[in-house]
């Protein structure tokens, strides 16, 4: 609370004096750390609150993840803390639950989410969460840019990704085309998913190649994330929340997207330099994308999504046949690059099988990633960290 | 609560019914509205918590705000709700305080915020709140993007806003220099600001000239806003939270920041074209800088700041005699517009009244704009609206 009435005063600027003196409450103490990373890597949680009954932490480190929580023990000054040890070099995320409701941790700015749902994160050191870090190495630009969609008859929102460089050559450059899942938004792969930093990561380190990202809304009944849509739009989801056999989004992508990054960036335009990836509801987009239009891109990544084939998942109309068509003329094209992955605890592990099933059946190639965990952005950004080496190489 | 872990589970995309299906607490009721606008332009905020003791609300509607709550009314179901009437057309922001506790509203994708501070916002719709909605006209670019500073010796971050039309002509633009408070950073002008979609509301209109804004961060210990600044930065800030004589950031606008834009951009690089204004401490830097530079601005705003000529306000050197000098020189030097706003109940208003003071005694010649409110968002997103338009022309 403290913390957050004096971000609201801060503006007050060289008034700041001032506002202490006449009004103790805002009186700053000793300067609180949250999260505190040891020695040994364990990683201390702060908060402080005199009222609270109650301080619990949900945390990625945490099996399960949603709804678990850990107790944090009240100390001396109202000081709440709890230490969590053995933690592997990662990038976790947490929120603190004061007396049953979910908060941010006050003292902790490096905070990510989408729509209105933040958690706060912290960066365990290490050789494997390097890739996610701020590292003092150059950055690309990250852009909001709105572009024309005749398509899905709107002007929408898109995140871009322009490597370091790009606005000082004459450089063309390989495009990767980056989609969120169900929830998600043009915002999502940049804020949960840290591509932007690893981007820049992978390239200043040689292991990637220079490549500008393009991150699209992929709900083709909004124009723009939560928050960013136009006065008056209507942003209610159709029953079948995008999902359905009109493919929508994904004509929109192919007609609209492709067409705008070719003409307004310095791109390079044949298939050995167009990469397209998704999670979830974008490995669903990724695949509806790649198979009807074989021709497009070289670089395939399908990650935590799998095989439409019943009615769960949207199937109701599945053509086996039709499906193995498109396969064998996608294979045909000229895929240098399958890459698909899915978590052990995935919930999409049971159609990613059945995908893998079929293409092993036919003996359409691909490169297979296996990773602890389930459905999260923990695995996605792990995903992108070891597919994106591997393009336009 | 609810709403937070659909939000977490979303990604979870074509899965969802199952996650219904076996999880009862995760299904969605009948979609709760907050805030919902009503036809006589008051507005209904609604929170659903069974479990909640007390739940009141602060909104930037009341008198003094900060700290100020009104008591939400327990209904059915528990849904809490308050219908807050005679409210004339602006953005407010707001939060819910639940059991004591400062939390945005789950059902309200418009948030705001800068570090770790963040509120929900509403705009009542009508004349005067036009100019901060996304209108369905074009939009310009926001870009994050790094910068070299020599002067500060770090890579820093900026935003840079393109107007529409950008990135598809070959026409060369005036700039206006953007500068944040204390407390702020470089989100806070797009964020708090609504810079973006102000400049997107009045160029689209042809209230404003086409202009790039470049959005700085103003810290000069710092190379972008909390959370997003390089690992192992140091970040703490130096006693005399960067408003020292030294002029750091003032400095690094001048050596780094203009040419980086000037090489970079395609900008009109005549005085003429170059504006630049800032709030409280912005205010002082723009004071700074162009008493410093008379030779490079011809439109400059001071919004919320004044003189600094008493030890309160880190004048302990202030030597009058000096200062009006350099006022006599930027006077010469031909400045086209030098706009001043203050709030009646501004926490600057005392030194303002100095500034002014001075400037009539010496015969500078400037606009004044005084506005109800004090030390405010609500403000700046006013004095933006309005001094934009008079830019370049």
């Amino acid at each position: 609370m403290k913390n957050k009435i004096l971000k609201a005063i801060g503006a007050l600027a060289l008034v700041t004096s001032i506002v202490f003196q006449t009004n103790a409450q805002f009186q700053r103490g000793p300067r609180l750390v949250s999260p505190q990373i040891n020695e040994d890597n364990s990683v201390t949680f702060r908060l402080k609150s005199l009222d609270a009954d109650k301080v619990t932490i949900n945390g990625s480190w945490m099996p399960g993840y949603y709804g678990k929580e850990a107790e944090v023990t009240k100390g001396d000054s109202g000081i709440w803390s709890i230490t969590v040890k053995d933690l592997a070099p990662n990038l976790y995320t947490y929120a603190f639950l004061v007396n049953g409701i979910r908060v941010v941790d006050p003292q902790n700015p490096q905070i990510m989410g989408e729509g209105t749902y933040f958690e706060n994160f912290v960066i365990v050191p290490g050789k494997e969460s390097e890739v996610y870090a701020i590292q003092d190495v150059p950055h690309g630009t990250l852009s909001k840019i709105w572009y024309p969609s005749p398509t899905l008859n709107k002007t929408r929102r898109m995140s871009v990704y322009t490597p370091p460089g790009y606005e000082n050559s004459n450089e063309k450059y390989p495009v990767l085309y980056l989609l969120h899942g169900a929830g998600g938004n043009e915002d999502s792969w940049a804020s949960l998913g840290r591509a932007n930093y690893i981007l820049d990561n992978l390239i200043a380190t040689g292991k990637a190649k220079p490549m500008i990202v393009v991150m699209t809304n992929g709900n083709s009944w909004s124009a723009a994330a939560p928050g960013e849509t136009p006065v008056g739009e209507n942003t209610e989801r159709p029953g079948d929340r995008g999902m359905s056999n009109r493919n929508g989004f994904e004509n929109s992508l192919v007609n609209d997207v492709i067409p705008f990054i070719e003409k307004n960036y310095r791109v390079l335009t044949d298939k050995n330099n167009r990469a397209i990836a998704g999670l979830s509801m974008g490995g669903m987009h990724t695949q509806t994308i790649t198979n009807s239009n074989p021709e497009i891109f070289s670089y395939i990544g399908v990650m935590s999504a799998g095989l439409r084939n019943n009615s769960r998942f949207g199937g109701n109309n599945y053509n086996k046949e039709a499906h193995v068509k498109q396969l064998k003329a996608l294979q045909e094209s000229g895929v240098k690059l399958y890459w698909i992955g899915c978590g052990e605890e995935d919930t999409a592990k049971e159609i990613n099988i059945a995908l893998r099933k079929l293409y092993d059946e036919i003996g359409f190639g691909y490169i297979y990633r296996e990773s602890q965990g389930g459905h999260t952005w923990a695995n996605w950004r792990l995903y992108l960290s070891e597919m994106s080496p591997l393009l336009f190489k």
